[in-house]
């Protein structure tokens, strides 16, 4: 058990920070509970149909989280394993336990490099400290890079919005593939801060939502979202973009990522590298907004080096949705073998510039920021 | 009632023809019953659930069938209209009657051209003649279009073998969008068509089938064609061609079309246009096989003049499969509002050639065809 001063300084630094709306109720996507043995999360997997919390108190419970994407994003995922190593240390502080937890999490998802990240740096503050201050520790720093987080992504939408507000026209239509909203991080989002703070700032915004297969994200998450803050939008399939940006009916583009290269290169869900080739043939802005821990300083771009995940075939082949009776049920629509890669790479060149939370950048220049 | 002569010559022109497979029986996709007094279909809107027969034995049954998709591939509504306007005269054979039925059946779908075309061609035959003959013609010709339908198909399939078999690999990946197999024609398809012959011809083809959101007619149709035939072929999301491109793992793209423009612009279903731009950024040939009913000659290429069709926003919002019950159940996976074009344009500059019934041509040739 940890002492209340602690829990105390915990829930301190969360306060004055006000977080998206979920009918009307302020929510951020993981916290941790009062005691301090675990962390609740909203349970993406059963949305937009049911707003489903649900507790992670054991490890096991953060890898099922995280592997079967009821926390999903590059950020949330990343924050998600910071917090699930000091879920480990709280049931037991020992060296063995900590490098048992850092090596589950971080191969828990392969592609998005925010879960290295976050597992590393929470790794290197306690790994040098007594066992029974490690807990504490990793609460503690964990809980700090959630809200390190939200600032980012609050930045992240200050830059954002000046791109979106160059656009001089009466309507503002923007197009976004998958979800890089606030669900997809710790709060406000990457890809979506920009058009909250666009909304906010009165600008008539419409969003084009993909809908994102196999797992519709774009539909699930990004369309419940934007609907729960009253955003103008309309789901499209993946298929829809091109027709869309060749009839004028697109102004910008803008995308998360799970993975950047120092050169420029974008990791990001499947289907992003072909919404970004036409944006390029049409003249349209493809703007990619990510905080700097996306960033790869391993990762050169080259697809072959590059470890994209590869999920379930049944992720194509079944799909859940509401029956007749009101009841959420999963439907197999597919009957042949499928082949479900997680991830595209968008090189440099069809991006047009990166948003993190330092500023607007130019691909190719984005490396320089971490020096 | 027709004459028996009559039938027999009608059945006669089917004879010596080898249909495609299902569970081993040769099917075509429409055919006249024995008294002439309809057809029998095979609704596609069960596919690949339940292999369903279905009855149509008045104009308003025709027109719904068309409407709702039951028969669908530019070829296939064409043909459907020929035989609509054969069992409209079979009811009524007076000028009314022949007019009504013109113009009910080609304000069904709008953007299919082969769908006036074909209904244009068997009213030319009928209008000038005697009431009482009028039925047995227009069921003549128009099994006689029918026909013509599958010899055209055998030749963009003669034609399109010689592109696929010039890919000297050990083993050839064709990526196709939406369906133009068999089902979509008479017989034997358009892209499909090449994709049979080589398979016949022994070549080790494999096939990645869009599953072609919304209405799923890839992963629904060609994948159940595919499957009929022993073809190996696997499943991907619309969102994934882009990455098998840059990987390497896609040698050739082939497509059928709905309206193809006299300087080569093609109309296909949404999401065409997108692999078209991936195939021509990675070098990948990029193939369009159509017979020539699909060309229009007052059709420009001009996105703004072009009809496209919108189709109901529940054809993204709801899916129909299988249930754990193993029922057919439809369920609602998408709860915002959503936009429904079912075709876009790929401009000539991104075909790489257009099979048709006369060979192959280079898109902004194919206009002379018809001179």
């Amino acid at each position: 058990m940890l002492s209340t001063d602690i829990v105390d300084t915990l829930f301190a630094i969360f306060e004055g920070i006000k977080f998206m709306l979920v009918e009307g109720k302020h929510y951020r996507t993981i916290w941790p509970n009062k005691a301090l043995t675990g962390v609740t999360i909203i349970d993406q997997t059963y949305l937009p149909f049911e707003f489903k919390l649900m507790e992670l108190v054991s490890l096991e419970q953060v890898l099922d989280a995280i592997k079967f994407m009821r926390v999903r994003g590059a950020p949330l995922i990343g924050i998600t394993g910071a917090y699930g190593i000091a879920i480990a240390l709280t049931k037991n502080p020992t060296d063995q336990s900590l490098m048992e937890a850092k090596k589950q999490l971080i191969k828990s998802r392969p592609t998005a490099v925010n879960l290295s990240w976050a597992v590393n740096l929470v790794v290197d503050q306690v790994k040098n400290e007594p066992e029974h201050n490690r807990a504490s520790i990793a609460w503690i720093f964990a809980s700090k890079l959630a809200n390190e987080d939200i600032k980012n992504n609050q930045s992240i939408g200050e830059f954002g919005f000046e791109l979106i507000n160059k656009i001089k026209k009466s309507k503002i239509n923007i197009l976004t593939h998958c979800n890089a909203g606030w669900l997809a991080t710790i709060d406000y989002g990457t890809a979506l801060s920009p058009i909250y703070k666009a909304f906010k700032e009165g600008l008539d915004i419409h969003v084009w939502v993909d809908e994102t297969r196999p797992r519709n994200q774009g539909m699930n998450l990004t369309a419940w979202e934007l609907g729960q803050e009253n955003i103008p939008h309309t789901i499209i399939t993946d298929n829809a973009g091109g027709l869309l940006m060749q009839r004028g009916e697109v102004d910008l583009v803008i995308v998360g990522a799970d993975r950047i290269s120092i050169d420029g290169n974008v990791c990001n869900k499947i289907g992003t590298y072909l919404k970004a080739l036409a944006a390029k043939t049409h003249n349209i802005p493809f703007y990619v907004a990510a905080p700097l821990s996306t960033l790869d300083s391993t990762y050169n771009g080259d697809n072959n080096l590059f470890d994209i995940e590869c999920r379930d075939e049944d992720e194509i082949l079944k799909v859940k949705g509401i029956d007749a009776s009101n009841n959420l049920t999963e439907v197999k629509i597919g009957f042949s073998s499928a082949y479900n890669p997680a991830f595209d790479i968008t090189p440099s060149k069809y991006v047009s510039k990166i948003i993190c939370e330092k500023g607007i950048y130019n691909p190719s220049d984005i490396g320089k920021v971490l020096k």
